[in-house]
């Protein structure tokens, strides 16, 4: 099961930091910008910078994730520098997030699924495409648009983590609706010990609701360590949400954006673990990859991003102390 | 306004209709089939298919939508030959929708939307990517995760479909939910016509919501035909969902999936066009693409494509004839 292997990278880092690879060439140290006249120029760079990058905290994450926009803007070579970034970063040992948010139903799910996680076909057989270990997914259009990406995943030993409750301001426009609940959804929660039997709340916000159904599929898929490969996006700025989601979703893994660039602290991310120490990858992308412009200092952006790679992994586990929610294994 | 120029080639092709293309190999013509050992030979293979398709229909509708997960899966070679796809479309002057129901916050939705809409920056200045001329996108993280791509649109004369009502059968799961309104949105909704003032109702379907939020957002981006550039996707599927839509949204285009294959009739389609039969596109992707199967005749796939489009075109008509919403300048 991937959650088994998230967690084990977990543990052998002593981290539950997840880096984003989002390249923005305006940021980039200035060694790397000499020959952006093009895509095809501009993919290289990208290739380049996130390969320095992978090679200064490799070691210190259980993960990376790399958010597809910054490449797919650029066309064929951006799309190749996205797949170069995946593989190298594989081979260093970190797992790979694909933060994509795809959607779709059925065959199209399926495409999409195949393309990022599982294989593909040609003449000569099935050929593996992007091969991420993960894929964000974005739960708009119903849980059957889900399914085909779950069946990937089954197949191909992948997971995914489906969006929420989001990181941003207005993600309450829809997410934070009363929605009404069916008696059997109602006693789902109720049972979930997210509210008292004798005064059944038969309304919940969408995303308690999207939370729970995400759950329910969770649970055909859970690891040793008792986590599913089915995980949730909850965003590291609505730790109160956060919260209750983790009561309703115990076994799913929380990729927490938001951390840091987003306004979210390390104490706003705790409610994301559970009670051992594990069940939340927090994300930081700007905040690491571009540590170097604080200090004006371009040709060490390597030292600066790994500094600010091991300020979060410490910023983090120590609330994870404060909260005693600090794992038992760990120094 | 982008609106505009799609009402002027529906009423140039006298068609509502939009040909899908949905590359799917193993339902393509033998003659493309002789190379598909590598996603590089694929590409090539798609690119000439959806050529030998858009020269077949490119006179009789108005636009096409290329469905992005199918291309994407073969990575950087699907990626070259969807933009290949995109640039033979606009050159026989068709009007192109991205498919790809994209969707992030802040500044990676504006990445998205100038990669598929916009310009891109270099070291050269601004370059266009992809340059459709519309690109479907959803909307559960909220309003704030559209208003880049809005933007965008309006720099760059493009429009959005907004995914409003899905025509999976799942589709219910979240946007059939009943969902509890402010006082200003039950008005809002009583105002559109779509309830009795006396009896204020404050709670809707999800879809309605996300509806009347989409509508709020393309008042200020109407053309000189009376529709926005920001247009709503609405399954064929759900006839009795789409008329209510329609009260509550309009001044949106309707981008129509369903029809055909997923068992959307003409019939249903109906309620998705205004009175005055605009305000809708009718999206047809296998029926159209793989039309030489039914015949086993892959030598003649543009005949039985292009045959497959005027039928099409000729069901719709009959039934917007039927139903009185028969455009009046067409023949």
């Amino acid at each position: 099961m991937i959650s088994d292997d998230l967690l084990k990278k977990i543990d052998e880092k002593q981290s539950p930091c997840v880096v984003g690879l989002d390249p923005d060439i305006s940021k980039f140290p200035e060694q790397f910008l000499r020959r952006t006249s093009d895509f095809s120029e501009i993919g290289t760079a990208i290739t380049a910078f996130n390969y320095g990058i992978i090679d200064a905290i490799h070691d210190l994450v259980p993960a990376v994730k790399p958010q597809i926009a910054f490449y797919e803007q650029y066309g064929a070579p951006g799309i190749l520098a996205f797949e170069n970034t995946i593989a190298y970063a594989k081979s260093k040992g970190l797992i790979v997030i694909t933060d994509a948010k795809r959607n779709d139903i059925g065959n199209t799910s399926k495409t999409y699924a195949n393309g990022h996680l599982g294989k593909v076909e040609t003449s000569q057989g099935m050929q593996k495409s992007f091969d991420a270990d993960f894929l964000t997914v974005n739960p708009y259009m119903g849980m059957d648009s889900l399914e085909p990406f779950v069946d990937v995943c089954k197949e191909y030993h992948k997971g995914l983590f489906v969006l929420v409750k989001t990181s941003n301001k207005g993600s309450g426009d829809f997410q934070d609706r009363l929605v009404e609940l069916t008696d059997e959804e109602a006693i789902v929660l109720c049972d979930l010990g997210f509210q008292n039997s004798n005064t059944l709340n038969k309304k919940t916000e969408l995303y308690n609701l999207v939370g729970m159904k995400v759950n329910q599929v969770a649970q055909t898929f859970i690891g040793e360590r008792g986590y599913s490969s089915i995980g949730a996006v909850i965003g590291a700025t609505y730790p109160e949400q956060a919260e209750i989601l983790r009561k309703i979703m115990p076994n799913n893994m929380f990729l927490v954006p938001g951390y840091g660039a987003q306004g979210g602290g390390a104490k706003d991310v705790i409610p994301c673990f559970n009670e051992d120490g594990y069940g939340a990858g927090i994300n930081s992308s700007r905040g690491v990859l571009y540590a170097h412009l604080k200090h004006n200092s371009p040709k060490k952006f390597q030292e600066y991003s790994r500094q600010a790679v091991l300020e979060m992994n410490l910023d983090i586990k120590s609330a994870l102390k404060d909260a005693n929610k600090y794992p038992s294994t760990w120094d």
